[in-house]
């Protein structure tokens, strides 16, 4: 059955960037620390296979238009997701279409439209909604999430922009699964669906 | 070989108690969610039979003076810890002691004293630094600790006192093992001691 998936990298201080986020910074100050599992002991090249990889079971891909106007020249002309991906923006703007797959599609409606329209796009495999931060916490509120996978990263980055914020008292998470590396912890959680206890 | 360990419980936002901690509620608003995972489906006594097991490695125990003036009414004329515990304070106070092994030293001289102290206490077993979060902080950023046991809870506070506040880059932290439960994913990390990378 298709899921409704939401991934993220973390900090063990709850952050998801860093400070001062730029277009030379787009993780913030300190921040690349948190996807440095994913490159190490890889080669460019292997590393992008692991990503594609990664994405190969994803359907559609939701994301914030921050996260793309700061990505989308670093992806470049075959980005790894292999998906369209849906962008929730105020910014009405045309489609994009990269090779691979890859397109990406600017949705005014907010995040109830774009889950919609990944989904059609989707079809019977999952949606992966991948962030930015504020994007994450408005599906994981709105409880709009099957399993989250948090990808917990031993360092602290002592400021930036957190998950959580604003989050209260139940999040209808359960754990479900946990895996140990040097460099990450894999933490997987199924959503409660039903009544929110977020405010 | 003995070791210095830093048990605590988290929540997925970051934080060790909720907003306003009070005789009445001293884990601060909501915060008793944390420890959840202690009592769910124990009676008080099987409760208290299993933290007599989980402190029974232990030789000594280190905790803030806010802590023990919270807890101490609680925790009864037997206490769980089974051990000598050093409260690190600014006020002396006479020592106090009770049944089971358990007292309560109060030391004046910082973290540093009451390490020392509880290590000469503990002979060749553990010393479990307990919390709260100030002392847990300082013992983390001044990397006098060997394992750090984190019992991350799913649930969000939304406020009060975090594990990490004023943490900066490098805990010196290495992932070693994650075991998931519905209620709590218990995560263990190594610290690499030596520099500090640590403010």
């Amino acid at each position: 059955m298709r899921r409704v998936l939401l991934e993220m990298s973390m900090s063990l201080d709850g952050y998801v960037t860093g400070p001062d986020v730029s277009d030379e910074e787009p993780m913030g100050r300190g921040g690349e620390v948190l996807h440095e599992w994913m490159f190490a002991g890889r080669s460019p090249a292997e590393s992008k296979a692991w990503q594609t990889k990664h994405f190969s079971g994803v359907g559609a891909v939701i994301m914030g238009r921050r996260m793309v106007d700061l990505g989308i020249g670093r992806w470049g002309e075959e980005p790894v997701f292999h998906a369209p991906c849906f962008v929730v923006t105020h910014r009405p703007a045309e489609m994009i279409v990269k090779n691979g797959g890859t397109s990406y599609t600017f949705v005014t409606g907010g995040v109830t439209e774009a889950l919609r329209r990944a989904q059609d796009a989707a079809g019977s495999r999952d949606v992966l909604v991948n962030g930015g931060g504020e994007i994450n916490r408005q599906f994981l509120h709105a409880r709009l999430v099957d399993e989250v996978r948090l990808h917990l990263v031993p360092a602290a980055l002592g400021g930036g922009a957190r998950l959580l914020d604003g989050a209260r008292s139940d999040l209808g998470l359960v754990a479900t699964a946990a895996t140990a590396t040097p460099l990450v912890t894999h933490l997987t959680y199924e959503v409660e669906r039903g009544a929110s206890g977020a405010s």
